[in-house]
């Protein structure tokens, strides 16, 4: 009998709860106890039919006052709202991969960036018709810098990453008007079509969202993706585990969260050498622990191996140990509560971006240029506030789990190509995985996203959808803080394999892989994209043919319908455990939750019962199936 | 003694009342209900503490509940939303420049759009260094336009438009981190850095909306006002007429709305053309009346002298009439009460842009390659019209005034040359202004611009405001619902110098203006900084030394909050009527208010009783002059 054992959801309250404990005692606040200030919510605010785009309002639909003050109606403001949520989110992420663009361009050969895996650049070149026989490789990372930043701005055409989908997908996003151009025009376009005064028709309002969302996954976050992998190098499996547990006591803790891997490569890249390991040691530290938090913590896992801390809900969680050093972040998803928090521990709240600064925080602002000077001088200063802990209000949880992540769409293939009769089949193809699929071995795949939410359990919801996906043969791919709560169950542990029906049981044992696949950050979510491109290519099949469905069950960020919105614009059914705030409007609810499906071949369903969405899921799964004759 | 008498708001109100009572019996809704369906306003959304940001919320600041679940506080709250809304008003005023540029690069010899300003599109080609030198004048445009259109997303460089500047305030600029890049990546940073969990700190959230306002002013707005002169032509002075009373009840009344003169150029075009005169006739009217409401009458009234119909709060006026046979629409400051409103009329609304679609409407899709028969089809539909006109629903309220409009930076120039000594004199400069005002024969500028709000008497405030302005020898300049208060009021006829003190009264009568001189739509708002640049450049001050004001009284657009920031962040101080939702925050009120200062020299004034408000703007330009010695 295995000896392997989830763990539970009750297990990570239970150390959250002894945590809460030390807070109490230095008067620290949480969001658990923001959550109670903070509810009830607004209800028109959760129904989206609050209206303060002008300051003619804030205007507030009733049935007593229909309109706002412009005559704008329930549908125009949900729409409006909606899009604007999404321009947020593409802009967000677009902006991560654009940062990616300027260190790429950045990169020299002794600089503080390199090129890590120049065959991936030069496979992407070809791919964009650039020539690249007998040119130095840091030429050809500038030229494709500047290449990817312009896809951000050109005046014309649509993104280059465009053709990377199944024959005539794009024509036909061209042909629905929703193909995307260069990525900050779409932004800027939500905004305008958002404006007072203009749209209040909801389809119009909902195809921009799809194309803005476009923008985004298979622009800036596709671009954020690829060169980050250029940079930093393409994951490949390894191990290593996640959970608060993961912080070392005896060691100087620094936790990297946020998103942008420029940062926290660096960081671990210092807090690695000899140098600061001995200057740790002066100071009376064994070592030293980096760990992450966030979608940051993703990137270095992915590709470092570096433990994982926790994900979004548990980001204080990590300075509640009384043993965390330095919380080091750079940008998107950081509670403004870690400034004030860490005033209540020894910990130093290091901001890093000038794209994301906040009150009661040391600025230290890092730069591709500086990036080796500005991470030692992070790594240095976590090492001399060790001194300044206090050791009576030192916890760490005991919980962690080991994980095995690092599965880009180049590792899967990989992974595939190992159960490959070499002698008989192609190699470097989604081939097996698609026979397995096709003879029902696997009946299908989720690609399990997003972030946690104080309205849904936090983990359960992840946690209890991969159980029973993969219970039901159904492999689960995994980003973000899905991902990590993936990881901190112990679903990440090959030994998981134990959970699943006994079809998907064989894969993974044959494949040597965790029932739930760790495809990187939120940005990442590109990866899934590219993966279900190839899927449908090496099939024959149109995206929207397969047997695949994305679910964010405990979203909260703008990103997350951003990206919502691109996988529905792929073709991929979406599943949000979450209302995005459209409920105050029947129009938008119709064409979220069917019309788009005109245009994309996909649609949203919004379940918050957790039970009913999964089984919602696995019946589309099963529809696809049934409607390919598999 | 004159005959001249400004009409009053009293009379304006009056009008107003008596279409209302024809709208009664049709059952037609009006704003004037809606505002009072939808007061009082949420107060949380009026003074910004409401965080609709992720779907964790909404939060909402209260005593008992200070931070949002992310831990964000009021300061961070009020500084995200402002910045949003900065970049929704950026956003839009920029793509309206964006679409001039794509115009202009359609342009063709015998195409729909033509080089009307040759001399003008040379001297901006010279400007940014481009070689005109034995070009063909449409290759010239072409090529400027796509270095316009790189205005917007080249990944490199500031603003072009930044080196028309005073010697030294871009570098100040750069110095704060203010100067803004590519127009479309400042939106999207600002959507990024308003993400949740990124910046949260007031003083990055106003330098960032500095900079995402610059980039609209001295970028796409700019380039909007530059490209649309040099294809319609850059303004002369030439009469008109403003008021409801334009409206002809024997013609068939075409009504333009919007912002964009690429439709209603065109639209113009061809209701002048014989053609459909005599279609017109042929239908049993006697011609063809376009007059215009909003910025797209305030372009085409620049530059042909259409008559103004009415501003913002009156475009639902105009088809109370019960004779407005087609209100044609673009984009911006369209009421999508205009859709239920022309059903209870025989009125057509007529949508043509993708950006601004709308409900209940007639969407005919305009663009440069078609426009011609775009607009023919729109004039015909408009006429084909009339007899569907409901005779006992017909009422013109006889309500106008006369206007002397035009007032380009070029065409001022030019009037200040006429009153120049041309022997001894430098002509081609604003020097004699700023004789006149060394001199304290005029004691300084205004530029009143903005919108209207029902939160405030509708065109009172611009009124009042320009009225005792003059009286103390401040001359106007105006632009937007704020010109067109003006114009209705009289304020643009030239006899309206018997209301201006002594001095600017010699002034307007040796220069043959009027004392509010119109200076166009609210894009052309970078007219004024460009006027204001040229007389700090001719006096050798900076801007923010000179005697001049900004004021948006009645404003209500998110592109009223981006032209305020370009404006305080051109360096002159701006005068509001109402609150940009910010009086949550003390922090971002001191900031706006007196923090941005250090980094431009100006700050923001908000003051919504309009007595006190012109008389801190008068002080403000006396403390100008006393800092001056003059």
């Amino acid at each position: 009998m295995s000896e392997f054992k989830l763990t539970t959801v009750e297990e990570f309250e239970a150390a959250t709860d002894r945590l809460l404990e030390t807070g109490a005692k230095v008067g620290a606040d949480a969001w658990q106890f923001r959550v109670k200030n903070q509810t009830p919510h607004c209800k028109f605010g959760e129904q989206g039919i609050c209206c303060r785009i002008c300051a003619m309002g804030p205007c507030r639909i009733t049935p007593k006052a229909p309109r706002g003050v412009c005559g704008c109606d329930a549908h125009g403001i949900v729409g409006r709202n909606f899009l604007k949520f999404t321009a947020g989110g593409a802009a967000t992420h677009s902006d991560h991969g654009r940062e990616i663009c300027h260190t790429l361009y950045c990169a020299k050969e002794d600089g503080n960036y390199k090129v890590k895996d120049p065959a991936k650049l030069i496979r992407i070149a070809k791919e964009w018709g650039v020539e690249t026989e007998g040119k130095d490789i840091y030429d050809l990372a500038h030229e494709m810098a500047e290449i990817g930043l312009m896809e951000y701005g050109k005046p014309f055409g649509y993104q280059r990453f465009l053709d990377r989908m199944p024959e005539g997908q794009k024509e036909k996003l061209i042909e629905n008007e929703i193909a995307p151009r260069a990525i900050d025009r779409e932004v800027a376009t939500s905004m305008h079509m958002a404006h007072m005064g203009c749209s209040s028709l909801p389809e119009a309002l909902v195809k921009q969202s799809l194309r803005c969302g476009l923008a985004d996954g298979w622009g800036g976050s596709m671009m954020g993706t690829e060169f980050s992998d250029v940079l930093f190098g393409t994951p490949k499996p390894l191990d290593t585990e996640a959970n608060l547990g993961v912080m070392v006591e005896e060691n100087v803790n620094i936790v990297v969260h946020g998103h942008d891997p420029s940062l926290s490569e660096m960081i671990c890249e210092y807090a690695d050498s000899k140098e600061m390991i001995d200057y740790a040691k002066s100071v009376g530290a064994k070592g030293i622990t980096v760990s992450g938090v966030c979608c940051t913590s993703n990137e270095v896992a992915m590709r470092r191996g570096v433990p994982m801390a926790g994900n979004f809900l548990q980001q204080e969680n990590v300075v509640l140990t009384g043993a965390c050093e330095a919380i080091v972040v750079d940008v998107q998803c950081i509670f403004p509560a870690l400034g004030p928090l860490s005033k209540c521990f020894h910990t130093k709240f290091i901001t890093t971006s000038p794209i994301a600064q906040m009150p009661d925080a040391e600025f230290i602002r890092f730069n591709a240029e500086t990036a080796g000077e500005n991470a030692k001088a992070i790594v240095k200063m976590a090492i001399d506030n060790f001194k300044n802990r206090k050791p009576e209000l030192v916890h760490i949880p005991q919980l962690k789990q080991k994980a095995t992540v690092g599965y880009s769409v180049e590792a899967i293939v990989k992974v595939l190509d190992g159960v490959t009769n070499s002698q008989v089949d192609e190699t470097g193809t989604t081939k097996p995985l698609l026979e397995c699929i096709t003879s029902g071995v696997i009946r299908g795949a989720v690609a399990m996203v997003g972030c946690n939410n104080p309205k849904i359990r936090p983990d359960y919801a992840h946690i209890e959808l991969m159980k029973k996906c993969i219970a039901n043969d159904i492999v689960i791919i995994a980003s973000g803080c899905s991902a990590q709560a993936a990881a901190k169950a112990g679903l990440m542990d090959k030994s998981a394999r134990e959970l699943c029906g006994a079809g998907l049981k064989r894969v993974c044992e044959l494949a040597d892989i965790p029932p739930v696949l760790h495809m990187g950050s939120c940005v990442d979510i590109s990866r899934m994209m590219i993966l279900a491109a190839e899927l449908a290519k090496d099939s024959g099949l149109q995206i929207n043919q397969l047997p695949v469905v994305g679910c964010a069950p405990e979203w909260m960020s703008e990103k997350a319908v951003s990206i919502g919105n691109y996988v529905v614009g792929t073709g991929i059914d979406t599943f949000l455990g979450v209302d995005p705030y459209v409920s105050g409007s029947s129009e938008m609810g119709e064409l979220l939750t069917e019309g788009t499906r005109k245009w994309t071949g996909a649609a949203y369903t919004v379940e918050t019962d957790i039970e009913k969405l999964v089984d919602l899921m696995i019946e589309r799964i099963e529809e696809k199936r049934t409607a390919l004759g598999i």
